[in-house]
C-alpha cells in the first residue's frame, strides 16, 4: 500500500514537473495535392502537442481525407473540379506541348498555365463566396472561438476566413497568389534577386538582369490589372472597406516559409518569416525486406532513384523508353516510381514502382543519385540525405528549383524538350562519375542540418508562440498599412522635387526681376 | 578493483557520448568602452567552451585589460587619447550645452560630436597604419593561424585586420563606422524605417517621413565626402586595389546584432544577422546584505534604481539637486549610481553609489521603475527584468533608444534641456502611478524571454558554425559586389528608358517621313 502511495505521489510529481501545455484550437484551410501533404506534417505534430485541430476540406477533395486520427474537418461544397482528374487530363496535355521544344511551344504552355490558373481562381472565388454566405457554417466556426488560423496563402480562402474570425494567421507558404511569398513582404533589390521561374542566379550578368527587372514588371502589371480586382471585391465584400487583398496578406502574424538559404539565395527577410525548409525531412527508416534485397543486389554500383512527384503520373511514350533504354544500360540498380505504361525497353537493373518510401530510399547508404522533377519536397530531402540530383524538371517552379542546385554544383539538369537517350545517359553518368555533385550535395546537407533548432521544431515552437501570445504584431512591420507610393517614398520624393524646384525657380525669378530692372535702368540712362 | 575498472568505463563512456568540441583559436578586436563589456560577455562564453581567444587591445585602452584569465592579449600602441579621461571632460562639456536647450545649442552638440568623431577616425586611421607596417606583428598574426575574426565594424580596424588574414569574419555589431548596422547591408524603406537618432517610430505622419528621408540622405552624401575616402585609402593600400571601405564591411560572414525586434521596430533583415539583444542579461543573483536591508526597507513603497552609464559619470549642479530634491519627496527607496558630488538635497530615502549590482536590483522584486540614460544594455536589462523606465536620454543613441521604449508603453521620458524638480518628479510619479507602463514593460519582457533559443546561446552556436564550415557564404547576398546603381538597379533602368525611346523615336520618325511624303504626293497631285 505504501509503495502505492509513493508510486501515486512521484508520478504526481514527475506529472506537476513536466512543462503545462494549454492545448489550444487550430483551424487550418489548406492547398490541396503536394501542399497538403506538408500542411499535414504540421497538423500531426500539433496533434501529439496535445492541440486541436480543425481541417477545411473540399467535398472532392484529393488528399486531404474527412477522417483522420488527428484532426476533425469541415466540408465545403466544391465549386468545380481542379482535382486529380483534372490533372491527369491537363499534365499529359502540358508535357505533350512542352516536348515540341519552340518559342512557340514555350508561350503556348504560359496560356494554358495562365487558363487554368484563371479557371482556378473563378472556382476559388465561388467557393469562397458560398462559404461566407453560408451564414450557420459561418455563425459555427466564430463560436469555436479558435485560437488562430493555419494557412497557405497561394490560396486567398483561409487569409479572409482569418480576417472575417479575427484569428492570429500563420501561413506555411512558398507562394501567394501573386506571386513568391517573399516578394509579398520583403524588398526584393532585382539586381541581385532573381525572379522565380526565370531560371536564373543571384549572380546576374547586365542583360540577365535587364531580363530579370522587365520579367518582374510585366506580371505585376498583369497582377494589378487580372487578378486584383476580384480579390479586391471579395476582401471588400467580405472583410471591410478599403481593404485590398494584397494588404490582408501582408497582415498575417507568421510566415512559416518552406525553404531555407541552403536551398535559397541569399535575400533580404523579414522577422516575421520563419524558414521551415526540410521540416518534412527525417532519418530514413529500413526499407521492406524486398526492396532492400534489390537495394543490396546493387553491389558496390548502387542505385538510382527516380520519381517524378505526385502531379505527373506519366511520360510522352519517347521520353519514357528513352529514359528506360539509358538506364538499361547502367551498372546500378534503378528504382523508378512511374505510373505510365511500362515502357518496352526496361532493363533488367529497373525497378518500376507505383509508390516508393521515397525518404528511405534517399536516406539509404547504396543511393548514388536521384533523378527528380525538382518539386521543393523532394530537393528538401535530396539536400537532406545528400544524394545529388539528376534533374528533370517540368512545369511550375520545378526547372527553377533544380537551376538552383545546379548553381550551387550539386545537380545536373536534362532539358526536357530536346532529351534522347544519348544525353539523358551522358547526364546520369556525369554526375554519377564526378564526384563534386556528391561533395557539393553532402556540403549543402551539413549546413542544412546544422542549426540551433530542427526546422520542424521551429515551426511548432513558433506557431505555439503566436497562441500564447495572440498574434505576433511586433514582428509585423507597418508597410502592409501602405500605398505603394508611400512605401516606396514615391509621395516624399515628389514633394521635395517640387519644393526644390519652386525654390529654383523663385530664385531665378528674383534674380531675373533685378537684372531687369538693371537693363532697363542703364537703357533708361543710355537713352537720356 | 573490479569497481574502480567499473568507474573507469563509465567515465570514458560518459566522455566518449558527450559532443566533441574542437578548440579553436579566435582573435578579437573589440571597441573599447561599453562595447568591450559586451564583447567580454562572447569572449567568457567562447573560453568557456575551449576556444582561444587573443584579444587585441591599445596601451592606453580603458575597459580591455591586459591580463585576464579568459584570453591573451595583444596590445598595440595607441595613436592617441580617446580614453576614460577624454571622455570626463568631453562629456561635461556636451551636457553643459545640451540644457541649454536651444536649437543653436542643438547645433552646437552636433558639431561638437562631429569633431569628436573626426578626430576618432584620425587617431584609428593612424593606429591602423602603425599596425599594418608592424610586420614582425603581422606575420606573427598570420602565423597563429586563427578560425576566425570577432569583431565591431564601428571601427574598421578589426575588419581591415580579418581581410588581411583572409579570416571569416563575425560582427559583435549595432553600429558600422557608416551608420545603424542594418543600413549598412539590409534595404530600409524609408517609409516606414526611422533613421536612427531622430527619434522616429514606424509609424511616420507625412511630414516626418520627409524628414526622415532628407536627414538620411544628407548624412549619406556627409560620408560619401568625408569619412569614405579616408577608409577607402587604408582598404586600398592593406587589402587591395578596387575595394572599398564599405565593401569590405558588407563582406563580413555573419552580423551579430545586439538588438532584437522587442526592442527594435520591425524592418526587412538579411540571413546573415543573428539577433542577440539582451544576451547580457541573466536571472538576478542575491544583493549583498546592506543594499539587501536598504531595499527591504522600502516596504511596499518599493525602490528606484538609477543610473546613467559608463560614460556620464555626473551631472550639471542644478540638475542633480532637482533629482535629489525629486527623490526626497518620494516615499520609495532609491538607489543613485553617481559618481559626482553629492547633492545638498538628498534625501534620506536615497542612497548614492559609485557602483551597484544593476542586473540584481533590476531582477528584485522591489524595484519599481528605472531612471536609465537609455544606453542598449540598461534598456535590454530592464527590458528582460520587466522594470518600467523614466527616460533620461542625454547622447549618442540614447534618446532615441529611449523614445522605441516610450512608443511601446514602458517608460516616459524627461527632456534633459527642460527638466527641473517639478517636471521630473511629475514623470517619475507618473510611471509609478500608472499601471500601463508596468504592464507594457512586462509584456516586452515576456516576449523577449519566449525564444527558441536563449540569445547568448544562439550567438555561441553562430560563431561556432562559421568556424565549423570556415565562413557562412551562403547567407550572404552578392550585393557587396556591387556599385549602388547597379545594386538599385540605377544601369538598367536607364538602358530600359532608353531603349523605350528610341523605338518610340523612330516609329515616330518613321510616321513622319510617310506622312511627309503622303502630304508631299498630295500638294504635287494639288499643284498638277
Amino acid at each position: 500500500m505504501n509503495r502505492q502511495v509513493f508510486c501515486l505521489v512521484t508520478l504526481a510529481i514527475l506529472l506537476a514537473s513536466l512543462p503545462v501545455v494549454q492545448s489550444r484550437k487550430i483551424l487550418v484551410f489548406s492547398v490541396d495535392g503536394s501542399h497538403w501533404v506538408n500542411m499535414n506534417i504540421l497538423v500531426e505534430a500539433l496533434h501529439a502537442k496535445g492541440h486541436n485541430i480543425t481541417v477545411m476540406r473540399m467535398t472532392n477533395s484529393w488528399y486531404i481525407k474527412e477522417f483522420s486520427p488527428h484532426y476533425t474537418s469541415i466540408t465545403l461544397k466544391s465549386a468545380g473540379g481542379f482535382d486529380e482528374d483534372f490533372f491527369s487530363v491537363f499534365a499529359p496535355k502540358l508535357l505533350g506541348i512542352l516536348r515540341e521544344g519552340s518559342i512557340w511551344a514555350h508561350l503556348k504552355v504560359k496560356i494554358e498555365m495562365w487558363q487554368s490558373f484563371s479557371g482556378m481562381v473563378e472556382v476559388e472565388n465561388k467557393m469562397i463566396v458560398n462559404m461566407f454566405e453560408d451564414h450557420q457554417l459561418m455563425q459555427s466556426l466564430k463560436d469555436a472561438k479558435y485560437d488562430m488560423i493555419l494557412t497557405d496563402p497561394s490560396m486567398v480562402a483561409g487569409v479572409l476566413l482569418g480576417h472575417y474570425l479575427k484569428l492570429p494567421i500563420v501561413y506555411n507558404a512558398r507562394w501567394t497568389v501573386y506571386s513568391e511569398a517573399h516578394f509579398a513582404i520583403a524588398p526584393s533589390p532585382l539586381s541581385y534577386v532573381p525572379v522565380p521561374l526565370l531560371e536564373l542566379s543571384d549572380r546576374m550578368s547586365f542583360l540577365e538582369r535587364v531580363r530579370n527587372f522587365v520579367l518582374y514588371i510585366i506580371p505585376e502589371i498583369q497582377a494589378a490589372i487580372m487578378n486584383s480586382p476580384s480579390y479586391d471585391a471579395l476582401s471588400e465584400r467580405f472583410i471591410g472597406p478599403g481593404k485590398s487583398d494584397l494588404s490582408l496578406i501582408q497582415e498575417a502574424d507568421l510566415w512559416l516559409h518552406r525553404t531555407d538559404f541552403v536551398f535559397e539565395y541569399p535575400r533580404p527577410t523579414m522577422p516575421n518569416i520563419v524558414y521551415i525548409g526540410g521540416f518534412q525531412c527525417k532519418p530514413s527508416k529500413l526499407l521492406p525486406q524486398d526492396l532492400e534485397n534489390f537495394v543490396q543486389s546493387s553491389g558496390d554500383h548502387g542505385v538510382i532513384v527516380m520519381s517524378l512527384g505526385t502531379l505527373i503520373g506519366q511520360l510522352p511514350k519517347d521520353v519514357a523508353e528513352a529514359i528506360a533504354e539509358a538506364f538499361a544500360e547502367l551498372p546500378q540498380k534503378i528504382i523508378w516510381r512511374y505510373k505510365g505504361k511500362r515502357p518496352s525497353a526496361l532493363g533488367n537493373n529497373t525497378l518500376v514502382v507505383d509508390w516508393m518510401p521515397q525518404n528511405d530510399l534517399l536516406g539509404h547508404p547504396k543511393t548514388r543519385a536521384f533523378v527528380a522533377h525538382g518539386g521543393t519536397n523532394g530537393v528538401q530531402e535530396a539536400i537532406y540525405h545528400g544524394v545529388p540530383i539528376i534533374g528533370f524538371g517540368l512545369i511550375f517552379d520545378q526547372r527553377d528549383n533544380l537551376e538552383k542546385m545546379q548553381v550551387k554544383g550539386a545537380a545536373k539538369n536534362v532539358d526536357f524538350a530536346t532529351m534522347d537517350k544519348e544525353s539523358f545517359l551522358k547526364t546520369v553518368k556525369e554526375v554519377l562519375d564526378d564526384p563534386s555533385y556528391r561533395e557539393n550535395m553532402q556540403r549543402l546537407s551539413r549546413l542544412h542540418k546544422d542549426v540551433p533548432v530542427k526546422p520542424l521544431d521551429n515551426a511548432i515552437f513558433w506557431i505555439e508562440f503566436v497562441m500564447r501570445h495572440k498574434g505576433a504584431a511586433h514582428l509585423r512591420t507597418e508597410s502592409y498599412k501602405m500605398p505603394w507610393y508611400s512605401y516606396h517614398s514615391v509621395d516624399v520624393i515628389l514633394v521635395l522635387i517640387s519644393a526644390v524646384s519652386l525654390i529654383i525657380l523663385t530664385i531665378y525669378a528674383v534674380i531675373r526681376y533685378f537684372c531687369c530692372k538693371i537693363c532697363m535702368r542703364k537703357t533708361k540712362n543710355k537713352l537720356r
